[in-house]
């Protein structure tokens, strides 16, 4: 059995990793931390199933546990990272903080030092196409939301070398509003939020934008640009991303979809959809699956659209996946 | 053209009141007063249509306005009131604080002193329930959102003495999230408000028990007891109030139905549904109007539903009939 | 390893069935029926995370079952229920078919002659209540969403005798809209129920009623009244209901807790709300669970609240609850 | 008094026409056809706050109205049209029939030959651009609302000759589920449309793609190709389309703004939103107006957002600012 720590169980990935390790067969929640509710039950901090108590930063014990879980906002996690390495511990961080992979690439998109350059670079926790380097890992850097979408959604076009990366990669995102956080914003007030739409950060200014081009420039072997559009959705959970991208303009969408086929055969958690079937959040919510929809609009231009639950496949679910794949259980233990 | 200024304006029932105003052809907003905006411009701080300076309390000129709304938090209303009197100026007061008409009460359901007992007691601007008081009033008290649709759905009942009135009234209400104000609260929260309905304050706690319970008996001649379930519903506005009254046993629907009919011939804003058709939000969201359905589940218990729009006929709408019937227009002007 | 066969999956009780029990360490789906469907997959007909081919009724295979979920609607049901009994397959039924003990109840409410009289009485499937019918029953009527919520909230109240059966009990209770199907209805229509509230079926009409007064005669022993209103209320799934009770004048709230804490002590799908916190659909939804809050409003008179997931607790987690019971597994087993 | 007849009076667009009707102070509605719902009244079919009876198409008394509305399916409509016409009445038809320009155009888009040829080509109603053949006019075609949003957001660009249309104009859309209809689909249903997000028709395939193109290319005096995808949105109305346009690499957004505030100096319908501030629902719902957002990408790469009201901007209010015009008043009346 796995014991778990949990940082940041009150916040909404917090939250749903501790239910989902409810289920986990193999893995059990040992404590959770919540530095801004420490002392109180977490059934009175957050009104829904799950109860237990809830620890100060200063009281976990991390001779109880083989992993924690980092749920916390960047900066924080990763000196949170840093102690637990220290203590021999492994780490999921679900923060940004080790995603980039070097301390400058942090500065420009985060406008901060990092606040544990020693550990990185961090392998990259997005087991369908970085298994391999997940495997006994001592720290992964889950993905973040809006990444998981697009590089699943992407990946076969960059490995195969059939995107055309003189052109920027168009990507526009809605996301559910857990994907803003559990604070406190007059914007996701629900008289604000619901029947509401818009668009915010767009351009090039997300910081999404630089752990997706460092991820597509990997995957590619060239660099690649993306415009990036995110949105605010009136709903609970779920992104869907419609993206636009130049193609060889003799391609067919046979072809294309043939790529993908391979790419992801034996991907439990990945579902091409037919043609003629564009992706839905209902595919995907309260799942740990990516659904993945093409569209070929004209010659040379393609439009991919990939759903995720931002919750789960997009935070928590993955980053049981990624302790499955760390400590060599099945992978799909748990997220059924 | 009467010359309107409006305190709290950024407030959902002060924004609400701004919107009608633009289409009354007799009465324009000179004015408003933001105190925790002042300085900036209403589009900056509100998303939406509408835009203007906002002052602050100090900056209120109030030589030139006729009547002013005070939509502010109970105590501070009150003494804007006050001031306003003053000047000379006329008040409609959406807040709780000129509603109960002794100080004593005010202390009983507020927990406070009152802050202008002189301008107790106030005329309750109900019009249909009191249009005769308001005709030239100086100062006006806007009834409480829930107690409108209490009140319009019972007063039949009681003004024709046939409720039962030694035992309670079941009120068992929803009100769209807008009623709970634009400040920021964890549980107004997207995420946790929408999928989400639950009770509150429930039993004789909430403070518009006491404004229920006063007109009420005001309209029987005699103490009526009120047990209320207020509940927070995931719409925008709207409030429904299902309410249990126990009426006299040999009682028919068709003659509490004509009661219904002849108390509100020719009132614009209320509508007796046919039978066997409950209330609902749908046939009033965004209007001024009030719907009441009657069910008699069985001999000697009759169900009254009755639905408005919390910030229509709740409060901004019902607010400007009241300013209709004080200046003497006609009671529809700019609320259709 | 208990095969299951579904009838009724593309419904929203039949596919909640098959997405829990994908979860299951000891049961799984052989086969899945629908009859609108019969042929297509089940992907393509419902746009979510499972796929499987969709059966005709007569392609069942009774030997490759041990127990059949009949999602099915009234009167289709217990035709199906009773085929299944000729084969040696045991049944729960999720239809309203055979929670009424008698064809003259059956007659009363569903205003036909019962379609399989000789399958009553079937035990009716509550197991917190009434557990031990259920051990190895080859039949078992799963109960309505309504009265789940309501039985599990009165319960203690009747079995100690504490209610006040002379007044009628009233419950004032509000569903997500996948309780009314997944049929085309206007009122059904995304434009028309979002932003809306509406009751429906008020008084002594809902059928629902006379499988609560059934019940709820049981367990106190005598007659007992219902007044239901139940509303539509705009989210996905959930039930609360909200209950006006008269109890003994002289009770404290602390000796009714503690009756409710005694009979629900140990049960893994009940929880009590601490004081002053009634229940509210977060507490429940996307769980097994039921929350149940005590109010005293005045001597006298009580009001319960309770909420579950209508699809979980009151239809397809209840169904593997029993059928967990009905075999002898662990209650809570695929349920967490 | 303008006398106004309404065809398709049940629909979403026909009763957004009366509500609104309601309030001008020059028009005003005489008759309303719904061929299905002919010899009801209209408070029986649309649970709302209007009523009025529901006459059959051939019941319409052409003597008594001076122009008819037609919210009509597309073939319908021209039909209806051409029948108003002869009895000398004028007509804005809110139908796809007269958008495009001919009967070939009407052919390639709706696979159907044109019902009424002789009426082509219509004056295109959108008054922002093409005011001067709107006065007077015997007939209008009322814009679509993706093709209102899109043609606002980019016409600035197109008339300055700025964008580079050698590349097309990647139009990705959301609409609220009003745009959808009023008709019975399962993806509309409540339970399957909220907390969902989906794509629809993308690329170009959807029929606004020869609106819009048809506009564009008369704006910009050549042709321009649109990629277009649309989205349902699980809100009641609006909708926001987030343009991504190639400009000459040279222009900086003060520029571009600057194009923007001369091209709609004086409109009152139309709202430039300052830098960095997206377009978003909130902004106009309930209302005749549109909002623009400008972003620049980066340079060359312009990102446009623009918000209407589906409803109105893109439906009813038009039509009604659409007689305005056509009758010569002011054209705000009735739309405040």
């Amino acid at each position: 059995m796995i014991r778990v720590g949990i940082f940041g169980i009150t916040g909404y990935a917090g939250y749903e990793l501790a239910r989902w390790l409810e289920r986990h067969p193999a893995a059990q929640v040992a404590w959770a931390v919540s530095e801004s509710s420490a002392g109180k039950r977490l059934a009175a901090v957050v009104p829904g199933p799950l109860d237990m108590p809830l620890l100060a930063a200063g009281q976990a014990d991390w001779g109880a546990v083989d992993v924690v879980f980092t749920a916390l906002p960047h900066g924080v996690a990763a000196s949170t990272a840093r102690t637990a390495r220290a203590a021999g511990v492994r780490v999921v961080d679900l923060s940004a903080d080790l995603r980039l992979h070097t301390a400058a690439a942090y500065a420009q998109w985060y406008g901060a030092d990092h606040p544990a350059p020693e550990l990185l670079p961090t392998p990259y926790g997005l087991p369908e196409l970085n298994r391999a380097a997940l495997v006994d890992a001592s720290a992964i850097a889950n993905p973040g939301c809006y990444p998981t979408s697009v590089l699943l959604g992407l990946a076969p076009l960059l490995k195969a070398g059939i995107a055309q990366l003189s052109a920027p990669i168009i990507v526009n995102s809605a996301s559910g509003i857990s994907g803003a956080g559990r604070g406190l914003k007059q914007n996701l007030h629900f008289v604000e939020a619901s029947e509401n739409f818009s668009a915010y950060n767009i351009g090039r200014t997300h910081r999404h934008v630089g752990e997706m081009e460092q991820e597509l420039a990997a995957l590619a072997g060239a660099p690649a640009t993306v415009i990036f559009a995110p949105h605010l959705l009136p709903v609970q959970r779920g992104i869907l991303s419609t993206m636009y991208v130049q193609v060889q303009p003799d391609l067919n969408l046979a072809t294309i979809r043939d790529l993908y086929a391979a790419q992801y055969a034996g991907e439990p958690f990945v579902r091409v959809l037919p043609d003629g079937t564009p992706a839905a959040l209902s595919y995907v919510v309260h799942t740990n699956r990516c659904a993945i929809g093409l569209t070929l609009a004209q010659p040379g231009l393609l439009i991919v659209t990939s759903a995720i639950d931002n919750l789960i496949k997009g935070a928590a679910g993955q980053a049981i996946q990624n302790i499955n794949v760390m400590f060599g259980l099945a992978e799909t233990l748990g997220l059924r």
